[in-house]
């Protein structure tokens, strides 16, 4: 924590007077008291963007999922459990923005109904799901709101399903990685991503998830207002 | 952890020579490479029994779901994910041990089909369930099998399902929380449990979850072979 204090002190600020949000982790989307359905984000890319961001400069904040990490130094995080609590604390936030940085895995779905007691019954059954609220495109939507950049965790054809993705949510930028690879998933600490931007594609160096970190965060920062 | 080998070391030894197998934590069952169903088990009692139980001179296994806990010192640990490779894991050991404690959040159900990609498409869907193995009854099951302590994790008449539940898995001992109780629950560090047994019904001081596993653990230990 010291080390992370120093380098806040230390660092060039190209992101000073900005402020940033990030999303970061899983969503857990319960079924009842007890279950849900989640993810394997360990927040690990999410948290490295909040602290780098804050290292260069930003006002950070960070809306976290469940995960088992500490909160960043000098960084405000803001727990969240589900898709729709991650979306009001962003919705709240997101507009006085400078940068949105989608990076959390948000649950594609939820269960319809939320049982108020743990569920019983031994034998099979279908659990219905419904689509959650899409935060990134939410973000991109608004008039005058920040610029985005979100994170894309493909297992097969990555870059295509990226490109769909930038599109459909109307992100500035998407940063793809597939997280298939051991090196570059949701549990590990380096990262291997392709970043697709307003000025096309570009493949950024193999390293930590932190150095992942200020390359993308060093390549969007001059494109801020 | 210097601290937990001088417990180790100084404690009376009330389980040499016994073998203990522990299962602890949730499960996780995917349904593609990405999500999975799991519940809010943090793992915290069942490692506090594990490490208890070495405190007090057993052998222990533990048999982990996914959690954020360190392995406990002096204590075989093997993580596993889903039901499937618990109760494989258990079986590989159980036959021999003294006691087996089902402390484990094993999720009742598992996704009927597991993709291998992603599974792609924003629409409403089922997410077929069936049914998971059951540990406990299994390890109860075996001739000249284990002593069994089980636990149930209630949201409502915790007493009437811990007395169904022990009688339907044929589990010799069953200790009953209300998970729904803030400082009883999954992610509380302290416990208040009815162990059920072969003597009636104990409902044990409230305490600390490593105070809980000595409580239970001092109760069962003069009942093994």
């Amino acid at each position: 924590e010291l080390v992370a204090h120093l380098r806040i002190r230390l660092a060039v600020k190209p992101l000073a007077g900005k402020r940033v949000v990030i999303t970061a982790g899983p969503t857990r989307e319960p079924l009842d008291p007890v279950r849900f359905v989640s993810n394997r984000s360990s927040g690990k890319m999410g948290y490295a963007l909040a602290a780098t961001a804050a290292e260069l400069g930003a006002a950070v904040t960070l809306v976290s999922g469940p995960t088992a990490l500490p909160d960043p130094v000098a960084v405000d995080t803001v727990r969240v459990e589900t898709a729709e609590e991650m979306l009001d604390a962003v919705q709240e936030r997101a507009a006085d923005a400078d940068l949105f940085v989608g990076c959390a895995a948000v649950s594609d779905h939820k269960p319809a109904e939320r049982l108020d007691r743990k569920r019983k019954g031994k034998g099979g059954f279908a659990l219905e799901l419904t689509p959650n609220p899409d935060i990134l495109a939410a973000v991109a939507a608004l008039d005058n709101g920040p610029v985005t950049l979100g994170f894309a965790a493909e297992t097969h054809d990555a870059l295509a399903h990226g490109r769909e993705k930038r599109a459909a949510k109307g992100a500035d930028w998407l940063a793809v990685n597939d997280v298939t690879e051991a090196d570059a998933g949701f549990e590990a600490d380096t990262n291997r991503v392709t970043l697709l931007g307003p000025d096309g594609e570009e493949t950024l160096p193999f390293g930590t998830k932190h150095e992942v970190a200020r390359a993308l965060l060093a390549r969007i920062a001059p494109r801020l207002a």
